[in-house]
């Protein structure tokens, strides 16, 4: 069974998001089963995804976008759940720098992800229930392995371009080592070919905090209509901090206060970085599933390429004719320019052609989302070029 | 009423600790209240205290020590509780480099704390409860004025030293500014004098942590025979990430997997850094009292002697006649050098003689308590040049 279906804008509400998401489906029946790095063989399984642009005749100018941790597919669009822009709006549409009146643009909600794609939120169609923690932990090779189905029934052999930032970009990695005669051209933006100790303490703090939410219930929480919301906003404040410099936490908050200019002597939020985070909290837990929390994080845990070739890096990249544009910002200390420079050298050591700058900033991990105009030049110029020797005409 | 009694190793259960610890008590009756920074009046209340050597007649060789956020004042002694060495066993001793054949030493209970002090976890006279939250919120200010009523009922007129790190050196600044005349010399380690953005941030996750744990019971969880130990320990551990450094966990413990070198494709623990962390968290919660962490951590977010003193550091030690040492660790991101470095300046510009050096360590915030050989030695000459200087034979 192959099919591709589109839910259109029916079915809106939030919980149905998971398996009936307001994206076009990729459905993968029995005959085309997912093997996952794990051992396990995950099917039926289905890949949610947002388009934008047009495939060309030659089916040469597709540019595949590798979302991060807490993002999705919605990558150009009005999100479904919150009603806000994309989370790359700022770089993807319409004679930006992406120009989907150029290149045929996909973003697909990763395998493990809560807006469509399988996952632990999705109905377990052996049980008729939700996975929960009877899904099977994936890895970042999975989420590949799924998108390179999606793309083949796509009707696509090479991508013009893979994309992605932090846990997108070790998707973009993946892409490179396992896929290179796939991918015409990567860029790499925050990222590492490996989580190192901290991240993956951070992980675990995060992880913690959602499982010891009462709510939580052993995973089975959307069964007995409740959500560990509480324990999920402790992690995702947490990873929140991770995201941001100190420096950018100093300029945007200081230790300005959040009600005129006294303290309360109390534990409400006096500080406006207090009320900012539980903000950050709220809201994320609106649009997020807790289970995909736990398995997302730790398909980062898992992630280590070297590991995977060898303890050779650049095995993983030997062989390779792409082009690669990689970016780290000075200021980010979850993916910090030392991780970039590990896997460029691997890059380098394989012979593939690279472009490397660190971008100085104190904006912190999120630069790679935000309006930084040294990234856009050098991704408008390193696809410009990039599409001249593919040969797309502007 | 004023007395001090010493309760001696009779009440060793652990939820005795708040009223009644292991250690010498000073009280303070009804004719001694304390005038709280946010306006409350505490009274009645008590401090526990350990000392060590022997006060020398002219009372002139008192060392206090001030304890950080998770220390107490079993600096050098078994630990009632956990049965492990003092905080501090490695520097406070008899021939070690805070010398207790020389000095006579005292580091007692932060107001606030939960060995014995009066804190959030003590009776509240009014109730014959717990005070939980109805317990007023405190300052460092506040616990350095309890800390300076107990100094004078132990008839001690100018303190030797004034000794900490981390929420411990905010202390020993509160106490260079408040109570300038009656310090001769100061040690600083690992601190700033103000907690920044991020350090507030961390701060923020734990006591949402806490709150979050459905134990926590708004606070009253004692009454009810409940602990809220899984908030707590969450909080504990990503307290503990910010006191390593990102080179220590690499160090320690990398990618390191926790049995055999097989990854399980599950969440149980299989890293290292996993079981480590949440080792730290279950120890801790055993011997820490939930609220006293919101009220603690709350105290050092308050912390900024700048803003005290109308904006003007430098104003916070004006006059000051003392020696001062200060050591900032230069893997430490949750007090950098940088951090340091303003009270340095603030002192340098009031006229302060102060020595400051950067550690060069990749151990981050914790290489205050750990075995440093720069800082030691640098500890030693300045306590030895100081004791000359007061006039203390050898």
């Amino acid at each position: 069974m192959t099919q591709t279906r589109s839910t259109g804008k029916s079915s809106g509400a939030k919980n149905s998001q998971a398996d009936f998401p307001d994206s076009k489906v990729a459905l993968f029946g029995p005959d085309e089963p997912l093997q996952l790095d794990s051992g396990v063989v995950l099917s039926p399984f289905q890949i949610a995804y947002q388009d934008y642009g047009t495939l060309n005749e030659d089916k040469s100018n597709a540019i595949l976008i590798c979302h991060a941790l807490t993002g999705d597919q919605h990558v150009a669009n009005t999100h479904p759940v919150t009603g806000k822009p994309g989370w790359w709006d700022i770089l993807v549409g319409p004679g930006k720098i992406i120009d989907t009146e150029r290149y045929y643009v996909i973003c697909s909600n990763v395998l493990g992800g809560c807006l469509g794609s399988t996952g632990p939120a999705s109905k377990n169609p052996k049980t008729g229930k939700p996975y929960a923690l009877d899904f099977p932990v994936i890895t970042i090779g999975d989420m590949v392995r799924a998108q390179a189905m999606l793309v083949e029934k796509l009707g696509i052999k090479t991508l013009f371009c893979v994309v992605g930032g932090s846990m997108g970009g070790m998707q973009v990695l993946q892409w490179a080592a396992a896929y290179k005669e796939k991918v015409f051209s990567s860029v790499i933006l925050a990222t590492g070919a490996r989580h190192s100790a901290q991240n993956i303490a951070f992980d675990e703090i995060g992880r913690q905090a959602v499982m010891a939410d009462p709510n939580w219930l052993g995973g089975r929480y959307l069964e007995a209509g409740k959500r560990p919301t509480k324990g999920l906003a402790v992690a995702r404040m947490t990873a929140h901090i991770t995201y941001l410099s100190e420096a950018a936490l100093h300029r945007k908050f200081g230790r300005n206060l959040q009600n005129r200019d006294q303290i309360t002597f109390g534990f409400d939020a006096d500080f406006q970085i207090e009320s900012y985070l539980r903000h950050q909290g709220m809201t994320f837990v609106e649009r997020f599933d807790a289970n995909s929390y736990l398995y997302l994080t730790r398909a980062m845990d898992y992630f280590d390429l070297q590991a995977e070739y060898g303890g050779h890096l650049a095995d993983a990249f030997r062989g390779s004719r792409g082009r690669f544009f990689v970016a780290s910002f000075s200021s980010d200390w979850l993916f910090t320019t030392e991780q970039c420079r590990t896997f460029v050298h691997a890059l380098n050591a394989a012979g593939a052609r690279v472009s490397f700058v660190e971008i100085k900033t104190d904006k912190g991990h999120d630069a790679f989302l935000l309006d930084e105009p040294v990234m856009f030049s050098a991704i408008h110029s390193f696809l410009t070029a990039a599409a001249e020797q593919r040969g797309l005409t502007a």
